[in-house]
């Protein structure tokens, strides 16, 4: 099933998403899906961000045809990025004025749909409400100059996610592709993954809770490029869909 | 003023602290106080972390005490706190069973009041709603070993904050002092710091959006030491109080 958040005349909504009808539901996202008997065309919505995440957490070089000269990292190796970042589907990614390199990262996103601290990989679907599309915009220069990578990875508009979240898949062998503006930059699947889906959440819910809502951005694969004002960044996920967010100069 | 939320009787208040009286208010944080008329001692109240924050920024590398060998970085540097990682004052630090190398860091934080977005330095103060005093816990042998300093930063227990905000000060020149089971490891102020306060925050607006409730740790001075299960952390800051956690092994 496809649950999305929409806007519709003013409201914001969970709908499920059916072709090209949301289906609104009461309640919110994570709650048991209750149609509410009303339909619209999604041309008569405006997607939202799928869920509201009290933390992002991504990995770090999680595929070998990401990683280069780099060593394969023994462990998982996450890192945050903050809420305040987020966009959704449609919405504008936006080029800080003083970063040179701004490249987007094609990622197969978790949801987290249950509370999760020390959980074991046989429990992690358990915990997962679903799997999104994002895109994990890196301002490659402030990831060299800087201590950490927090303008590098979290300045507004840095994290898209959506349009929506599917619950019906496991993250064996998730496709994800990355294009800009109609060029294919990334192409691989979950598969392909150093540490799979269900050990890197295990993993990080070893040390730090993860909440409902909650985003892990599972990695990105390939050569990733930079973007410029005017294009358009695709994320496609199979089994989710199309994350479609222009460029602009900020 | 002094603003705390407290639980008392299973409720949640905010609360003015006066003296070693809680006198609880209508509404948040972030509103006008209102007396309630109720006023409990602090010994019958539990104090929780004083905001709810949907971010924590901290500051690297922020006092020439404690950056030792390494330049001063030319701009502030900030890295992300997860949000699950916040403990209350007399809540306890729970040492990960896998690190080796766990370190206090008293610091004075700073609480956003208003959304922050480009701000100058001048507009800093209009944007801050007071100030508190936390613990950066960090796991020294992680933040050496990963790619970032997630589980380093942010493994749950590792963001003490409290015991209240203090709305009366502005930031030149604030009093901190760590001191772990009594002995006194760090005593410092905030006109020491490398980046001031207002320079921080103006910064991190820029890329950033700072929301209320927001927590920037300002930076830690001197040098910091590690601590063991049974030893008890406070961070003294001038015109708040002592935040004081004790440390228990995980």
């Amino acid at each position: 099933m496809k649950i999305a958040r929409v806007q519709v005349e003013g409201g914001i909504y969970t709908a499920r998403i059916e072709g090209d009808i949301a289906h609104l539901l009461e309640g919110g996202v994570f709650d048991r899906p209750v149609e509410m008997g009303r339909a619209v065309p999604l041309s008569a919505a405006r997607l939202l961000i799928p869920c509201v995440p009290t933390k992002i957490i991504a990995i770090g070089i999680n595929y070998k045809s990401h990683a280069g000269d780099r060593p394969a990292p023994g462990d998982p190796q996450g890192f945050l990025k903050a809420p305040s970042s987020l966009i959704a589907h449609g919405e504008a990614i936006v080029l800080p004025a003083d970063s040179t390199n701004v490249h987007m990262e094609a990622e197969v996103v978790a949801v987290i749909g249950r509370q999760a601290k020390g959980i074991t990989e046989a429990q992690v679907d358990a915990h997962v409400f679903g799997y999104t599309a994002g895109n994990d915009v890196s301002a490659r220069d402030w990831q060299q100059s800087d201590l950490q990578w927090l303008r590098a990875k979290s300045s507004d508009t840095f994290a898209a996610v959506g349009p929506w979240i599917e619950t019906d898949l496991t993250p064996e062998a998730i496709s994800v592709a990355g294009r800009i503006s109609g060029r294919t930059q990334q192409d691989s699947d979950t598969s392909l993954l150093i540490h799979s889906v269900r050990k890197c959440i295990a993993h990080l819910s070893r040390y730090v809770t993860l909440e409902p809502g909650d985003l892990i951005y599972t990695g990105t694969p390939g050569q990733t490029a930079a973007v410029v004002a005017g294009d358009t960044c695709e994320v496609q996920v199979g089994g989710v869909g199309i994350l479609r967010n222009p460029v602009r100069q900020g």
